[in-house]
């Protein structure tokens, strides 16, 4: 009897503008093996590729071989999955439209499917975390920018070009701070990374009160987190104001998709209770009545970068499976 | 040979707060016999459904009889498509959780789909009107009150609880006008028929400018464009306001949903230019830049009444059949 | 306000071994024009695609103009709707695999969706006919060939090639009679034209029974069946034995698919009686005993060729639009 | 801030006619604890049920407590996963409709989703086997009896009353063996267990050839398999003769269905060669060309009791979330 030769393995790909993580995931997301490297190394996306291709070959003939990865998952930023481009990235080093898919399907050899670092997030929560067995939820990535993905009837909501979930450039105040894309007033300006150290600022500069901020080297929402946690009233200021406009946020977004749980990942979103309580309470004061105390507001349980991961395998298997090999 | 009973028409019930429209419908969608009667006639609610079967008895009795009638539809305010209950409608005479489906199910002996208003528009527009052949759109409803559904993957999204498309409710300015359902800021303070009056009225106070407005015996949303319609400035100025703060509440919209058209019915939409060119340009200034100049906003081509029972009619066909009767 | 062009009608297009017709069809499936050719004139398919490419232009232009039109769906056998080819058609003049959609989509510049004939049938009775409303069925096309479709979960069943539905290569005869396609047995050749010809000239042989059969100048399911109108017993002998094989092969299809109903179609389907008594007999007798006498065993309502024009009308609504032009 | 209660485990269950397994399983599939008892003790399908109950219970306060599980998987032959009722089973103690799901429900006060043994097993493949990452495939199950579930678009297809893959009582052979459904020429009759006994017989009867089947204590598709091991001829052709039907059947099957994979599971496909040579060569002579060489035929590579327990747990997820406690 011949045998067939029926593929247990893939290969998942997490591109950040820090680092590139590249794994070996089995069908129970157990990682058989995994790698990283800087992303900003590689300024010109031909390169780029083509040490990812390389390294990942490496990884998978020392862990059983070519013929054992059925396909390959890539989550990037600004990543659509219906054009298979990473298009106009605002914090990667590669500008335009890069068909990063296919350049990846070309070099390796196997079938490649990418797909939104937000929308990868939701992949691997639903596949292998909190929101397993739910078919209509949030989840929000807090970061330097604010992503996000929902779940409509199970499946991830893609939208018609690929780019549903810009949370982050939504806007919460009219007139309000300028962000990097243009606009005024966009949530990312107050609830991304730079817009709570501008808040810290507005704060520390608007009060006399002493505050364990103003001796910090390096403001950024960890250390202001970190003066959260010594009882720093400022701080814990900064962190009610960011979580009363991720409240408002929140609610809008819940008001129209209805949720069963919203949940929240990234950086910031291990400021804990800091960020959390004060946006549960902004949340309920307005979200639509008849889902008020209904939806579950939650930080992710998982590792982020093992989360993507896993996201991206999960995606690597929802690829028709294709390959020049056998 | 027995012949099986293969039923072509449906019944599609509207329940408005004004008017409840029913009508016997076929397959494509041609109204075979229609009457309406007035909603607040019956304060209750069990007086209602008696009547409204009774009503739909004797039409369908007129029109081919019972055993040619496969399923009924329902389109009613706050209903959900989950419960089957219609639930705190602020518009209706009936307070709480109303069983509406299941009343009119066991009065008339046969299957009952019911949904929320918006979503049964947004059905009506996907069967019938501009979003057919669309997967990814959304559908908004400009009335006293303001509703919205928008489609997912060709399926309407209808949320963990089937109260998804909350659009009035979504906060455009923290802190701004008195909302009925108690919140601050809601869209529908601004667009809705109510907020349209307000701002028409502050825009008066705040100006010495002449207007036809001032002489109006009743301000509404109609006559308001009826002056916008003879050039009038400042009438003009309430919709271009009511545009913009529209536009920002549909980018936001647009920005996590990523539709191919946004369309808008209802009463408010029919004041045409006046409201969807300042919508529009607020709309491109606030969306996400990947979505500038690529969503579709567009006026629905049918007639609402019409489109509502159309797309209960299609919500009809969506229940599995059943019949106390053969 | 600049205004969007929705298109609001489509191409519908039945290629079959003798006649193509192609329609312009709105949106509840109305026809607008209709037009037909005989489809052997063309032996080559350039020729052919050619052809139907500048009739259909030439239709559209007298019809509204192309900017009328949002897209055009193909009915032809053994069409994949995966891989966009017709592939080895036995009954159509092209052989091998013929790019048939792609090369209508260069020509007219429109986007153009293809599927096998039988699917379409399916989706046209779902559109527009008996299985209105039902999720789960199967449609069964009886003529020179026997196609079929079924619907799972409301949507048309593809197969991973997009060559589900070959019910008449099934085999019903260990070391039966031998088929076109090579193989010994298949229901085709008992069911088929030329198989229910080969029963009654079997029928005909194995008896002395006199029978307005053995005068009809040309034997075939049309002149068959007039005899059984006039009480021909052997004719009668003939659908019955036909109608028994009928009837095991559509109950392991129903013992596999558990379908809410079959729809029987095709030239073959006009037998009426003396066809579907015998095999709804044969049906229940073998089919899986939870089914028994419950599913719905129909002759189509629809005439042949509007169904599949009109369901070629409902595949071009399922395409992204896509137009050279705007 | 208050937490949500995330349940990260929920109960397998399956219900064969022999042993009754139960599990408390990970979102990733790993068994934390696992029991069974034998099913026929209880003839009391009451009994049954308070039985298994107060199991569950006991396993699940051992090993980390009720509020940590989220649902109950259960998989039963002769289970609707539509009525959630075991209808008839032929082999269990419990005759006529049997409500199981709703009675364990209101016992353990947790969520019950249900589904036949066949569509169980295939879900338990593509979650965590062989069919991970396929759309269209057919698990075929061979044991006493002969169940099969098919995957369409990525989804069981269920069918209309949940009855769908009742592959076992295709007839194969028209007048043929009588089988335990009343019917003739069932599949089952041939390849299920007593089948394959039968043939064993009728080969021996037939023919003056030494076998080591002569000398069985007892002849069951293991020990004959065990004959083949050790090379005797006509235990060979015992499995020819079943894989030739087997081959005919799944042809069938196939040139409906389409799959990219046919997954043999159950008892009897361990015969492994013996049995799959001779299936695949009557598979290929039999199915429809276009699929010919194409479809991928695999035995289960995951143990029986623990892939169901798995498709159990997989179902479980699939329930929403209820519970009379929290």
């Amino acid at each position: 009897m011949e045998e067939y030769n029926i593929k247990t393995k893939v290969v998942g790909v997490d591109i950040s503008n820090e680092r590139t993580t590249y794994a070996i995931v089995d069908i129970r997301g157990n990682i058989i093996a995994e790698e990283s490297f800087d992303t900003a190394l590689y300024r010109d996306v031909n390169s780029f590729v083509t040490v990812l291709s390389e390294k990942i070959v490496t990884l998978v003939e020392a862990n059983g071989g070519y013929e054992t990865i059925r396909s390959i998952g890539v989550s990037a930023p600004s990543a659509s999955s219906i054009s298979g481009y990473i298009e106009n990235a605002t914090n990667l080093p590669w500008k335009g439209s890069v068909p990063l898919a296919v350049m990846l399907r070309e070099r390796i050899g196997l079938a490649v499917g990418m797909a939104n670092d937000a929308h990868v997030s939701a992949l691997g929560e639903y596949t292998f975390g909190s929101a397993h067995g739910m078919t209509n939820f949030i989840v929000i990535s807090l970061g330097v920018g604010l992503g996000s993905c929902f779940f409509s009837r199970g499946s991830e909501h893609v939208g018609h070009r690929g780019f549903s979930g810009e949370f982050g450039h939504t806007c919460v105040e009219d007139h309000g701070r300028l962000c990097g894309c243009g606009h005024r007033g966009c949530l990312e300006t107050y609830v991304g990374a730079k817009g709570i150290v501008k808040t810290a600022v507005e704060v520390m500069t608007s009060s006399d009160q002493a505050s364990l901020m103003r001796n910090l080297e390096k403001l950024s929402p960890r250390t202001i987190a970190e003066c959260c946690d010594k009882g720093d009233e400022l701080a814990i200021e900064v962190y009610r104001q960011t979580g009363y406009k991720l409240g408002i946020g929140m609610a809008n977004y819940a008001s129209i998709v209805d949720p069963e749980a919203i949940i929240l990942t990234g950086g910031i979103s291990h400021a804990g209770q800091w960020l959390v309580d004060p946006t549960r309470e902004s949340f309920e004061e307005h979200v639509f009545g008849n889902m008020r105390g209904k939806v579950k507001i939650l930080t992710s349980k998982l590792d982020d970068r093992e989360r993507d991961v896993l996201g991206a395998s999960a995606l690597a298997w929802s690829v028709p499976e294709y390959s020049l090999f056998k």
